[in-house]
């Protein structure tokens, strides 16, 4: 499947999140179907099932890190597959009703990772605020469109401020600028998308024993062929803590030699091992590959040992 | 500071989380001053104010992973100690009002994480339950008290359910049996916990650079002296997209020649390095250590090296 | 080409030395053709022009250490392939014309090594005895039985002694008992003896780079695999000073899936290596293999790689 | 003890041999007593009974390698340091008594090593020449001195031939033109040579087991530091075939950090370690230091930890 304009979605909703903004960055996404899901889990279901095509979902943020119920719902359950990735750069707005004024402010609704990302500007802009939790940052900006009286504000993406027609108070509005997330568009595992040079390879390796060695043997995998890792976050299995399994980014694609090499020798090691897929960056930067870890360095090395084992 | 009765101690609140219940179990501290505080950054905060003597707060979660609020308040600002560590079994109660029946229960508010966490339980038993989300568990249950009409019932610890007088409906709803939360008491950084043996050392790492070995380089300092990792979580600094810092616990004390050289040569290659504490196991495990990583041949080497040195 | 009774051999002569020991164990060698050669690099030249099928040749002596002349002739030139090994115990006699008496023997001639070998007893037996140097230890038996009367006594192989009906004045008198030497038989490269699972394969390694990590970078591809080395002489190349070339015995042979890996990454990394062959180990050792280098290991990862990269 | 004119100095001889032209290097030796020895385990005695100051032995050849005979003699016995080294062009001419012409050359003396390095020109040269082994170039041309009538000339260096007043038949008759010998000068293990910041350091390194990353934990102990390796050589203990000892130069001295912590690991995992010494490198080239690996890094890091430690 390559998504086009007569492919089936879903995102992480509701609309006006980050997420579906994500989503339309894709090509002929637009004007496709977009469904919202409540959850990821719900999202990648959706796909697997075949209710949709893909599901577009946060993997990583760069204040937050790693998106666990992503890194979590993509690690088990029924194989899927990473198509794209999308960056889209993080921006909150205190958005309200029409004629609230800033200084009428006093509980603000959001998920609290943007309140999180916002305390110093609520902290020097809206005197004695309070938090007011919502399950996602559209959900409290629907709480003011619907007239939920509980609050009186909302710190949400633009998109939603916009589509509600809410009254944007302060934009931009987050601590750190330059936050910018990473979201992935999920398929089923019949497709691999073609190499195009600016590659990443996305898995979930479980942690095979708890020895001094067992990490460094993975990571050794990696770097033994010259295959920079952009992304490691470790999660819990949730059988005992301390048992691990590790969500990576590589740079390449399954379809390069090293990269193939690198699957293999990790299969060999923890044959537990899942590809979650090999999709073009976002930023489009190529690795610097050295000769000895090139396509041509492993066809030599093949054609050289299949000339030694003709020979029997 | 050898927490005692005379300590003052603050927690991440309100009264009865799982994170009181963490307190509690500290010799002297059921008689202690305890001071609830409203997020993990105001209870750091104010063990460096000097305002109590040590907080206890939440680091990793069986079923979640780490906590990342902690693991970030730790790793900046001023320096803090790790002074102990505990576990503690994380089972969840649906609480209600007195009178409150469990067919009657439609909205249900808790944490997001123990909404998660509870999901397969709820769905087999509150037919089209609502969430309601809350900033922690107790304050759900806080809210119950109060007579907040928003919802119905609460999800939240044994603890806040017998302190607060609800009605509990049903006990041990989580999805994972042994599902176990891990809690340190963090002090001033003047204190130096004494090795007993059975010891784990925190520490925060910062990733020098992008490269392909970069992290190896970095586990291979705890690898070449036969120091294990009992957890490793990559944490985003929050500057760009794949910048990282680790946070990890490795077994044994500071004291230990083997952590001692690990931690120099980590600072070698990392001088950003900080050392969060050595503490006694929970668990009261001890390492087995190789004969070449023993304190012995530490000091047998030392010796030699010496001897030739001092010819000079 | 299997070594048979209508196979033709050279060996390092004279007739009686050691090497023609090894090549008697030989099945068939007693019967067949066999010449003596006045150097190595002239047994492995009969091997390349046809002159020969295959050349017993000394490569490792348990006191003396790899056989120089061995290595670096084999190291170049038109490639040849080791077929099997030979373990030949090691004993010296003092042989003389018949009618000599120890106590009249002043002059003992012998090849410097073997001089070295058995210092400690002629210091003990013979008084103010002097060394002649001869260019092997038969060539110092041969010079008594053609009557050349520079030495009185020669320390030589029984063989020899015994061939050219010297008396033997005292066995048995090397200083190190159990002393071995290991022999390879020589042959052309379109020969790759079977598997038997208790193999050797041995090597010439150029090394690629002068940098702290490039002997690691070459041990790493049998450490990564499991493979045990059995034997790693490191050789100058003759160009200058610190440039080198490894020569090496690796546990398995080629057919090995974790060997056949191994190869081809040390044909990335030096793309000079030369693959001298896989042959059955004289000692009949099998290695012990750990699950995750076994045959098995490498062709379910190489099955499951297959999965991903059929989807394209 | 620095090397001065009050020394007493013996090497390998006899008088004329590239040794002693090694030694005359040595600033001072010219004027003092030297005594030449018979064996370079001869030479070695001589220093630690006393007999002599120091004693200069070849250790590495550009064309044939480690010099096994010294390698051996100073890995076991009483402790010995080398104290410097010196480098020697190897030129070896044909020299025979005067008289003598060239086409009347048959039967040519020198030692094995000598003759294998001129073979192409001998070759080329003298029609239908044969070797005559001798002990050393030098005993050859002592012989043709002497009277010795069993050849015609010697393959010898040119300072013997001119102390000898022998006719030079040919110069520069070897085939590799820039070989070079390496020779140190060894003396009693009380003195330890001045950094200088181009320094080499020996050791002798017993191989712990016999497994597949043992020689690779030993290496790892420079590359972790940045230590490079210029020379190494497996020597067998002659115990068992198989059974070695390595011989290693590092870039660098016991004064530098990164040099003693290293030696300090290795003699952790093999603390059968024998450190040879830390001496000015001939060709004074310094080695590029990373800025983890340096003396401030170290200290830096020492500092740190003291600091942790200091709390308690």
């Amino acid at each position: 499947m390559t998504p086009s304009e007569t492919s089936s979605y879903t995102y992480l909703g509701p609309e006006g999140t980050f997420t579906e903004a994500a989503l339309l960055q894709v090509p002929g996404a637009g004007a496709a179907r977009r469904v919202p899901a409540s959850t990821v889990g719900a999202a990648l279901d959706a796909v697997r099932s075949g209710a949709v095509d893909a599901a577009m979902v946060p993997i990583e943020n760069s204040v937050e890190g790693g998106v666990s119920a992503t890194l979590d719902a993509i690690a088990v359950g029924e194989p899927l597959r990473i198509l794209r990735e999308e960056l889209v750069p993080i921006t909150f707005v205190l958005a309200a009703r029409q004629g609230t004024a800033l200084d009428a402010v006093r509980r603000i609704a959001t998920h609290g990772h943007a309140w999180a990302q916002c305390r110093n500007w609520v902290d020097a802009h809206v005197l004695a605020a309070e938090y007011f939790p919502a399950s996602s940052t559209a959900a409290a900006a629907y709480g003011l469109a619907d007239g939920d009286g509980s609050y009186d504000a909302a710190i949400c993406s633009p998109l939603v401020a916009e589509r509600l027609q809410l009254s944007v108070l302060a934009m931009d509005i987050g601590d750190v600028t330059d936050a910018v997330t990473r979201f992935v568009l999920v398929g089923r595992p019949d497709v691999l998308p073609p190499r195009t040079g600016a590659d990443k390879t996305t898995l979930v390796i479980p942690l095979p024993e708890d020895h001094p060695g067992a990490l460094m043997q993975i990571l050794d995998q990696f770097a033994a062929r010259g295959v920079n890792l952009s992304r490691i976050e470790s999660r819990p299995t949730g059988q005992f803590l301390g048992d691990y399994f590790f969500s990576v980014d590589a740079d390449g694609h399954v379809g390069d030699a090293r990269v193939a090499d690198a699957l293999k020798g990790l299969h060999r090691i923890s044959p537990g091992l899942r590809f979650l897929g090999s999709y073009a960056r976002a930023d489009r930067r190529s690795p610097e590959v050295e000769r000895h870890t090139s396509d041509d360095a492993f066809g030599a090395a093949d054609a050289w040992l299949g000339g030694i084992l003709g020979n029997r």
